[in-house]
């Protein structure tokens, strides 16, 4: 079982995160993406698609052309956790 | 510039392609795929992308781990034109 960071951990990831919104209904943490264009926005899933697959923690995300936004939070959690501040970071560093 | 469909026209395709569902407020439509997992989930968002790309006509589509949900609707023509048609069918034949 996954635990839920508490409040301090919480706060602490967050502020580790500047590029990612709290959404505080679904506890969860949102980034949107926008690219030159499909083709770029694409190939950013593809990295994010390996990325979530070797972490068995996978994103709720939408594309609209070159525009991508994903959610990140645990479900067996009922929020956030630990495996979504390390996702975003590593979705993160693929951009950076 | 793509024209939108009349009501003839949309009504025949609506009607070739019985697995989509038309969102009339959007003049769209939607299509609920479910696979077994989150690889086989995104191993058809590639193919689609590969469509798509190639067609250059792109979905609204989202993921949740092995659910995609795809819309589709022509921007230019401000709703539903034969490119979406073509697009939907173009999709069913890689899940028949």
């Amino acid at each position: 079982m996954v635990e839920q960071l508490n409040q301090a951990e919480r706060e602490d990831a967050l502020d580790g995160l500047p590029d990612w919104d709290h959404d505080e209904g679904r506890d969860a943490i949102t980034r949107n993406f926008t690219f030159a264009d499909f083709s770029e926005a694409f190939a950013f899933m593809t990295r994010v698609a390996l990325l979530a697959e070797k972490a068995d923690h996978h994103p709720e995300w939408s594309n609209v052309y070159n525009r991508v936004e994903i959610l990140l939070t645990t479900h067996d959690a009922g929020g956030l956790s630990g495996r979504d501040i390390d996702m975003a970071q590593a979705i993160d560093a693929l951009v950076e």
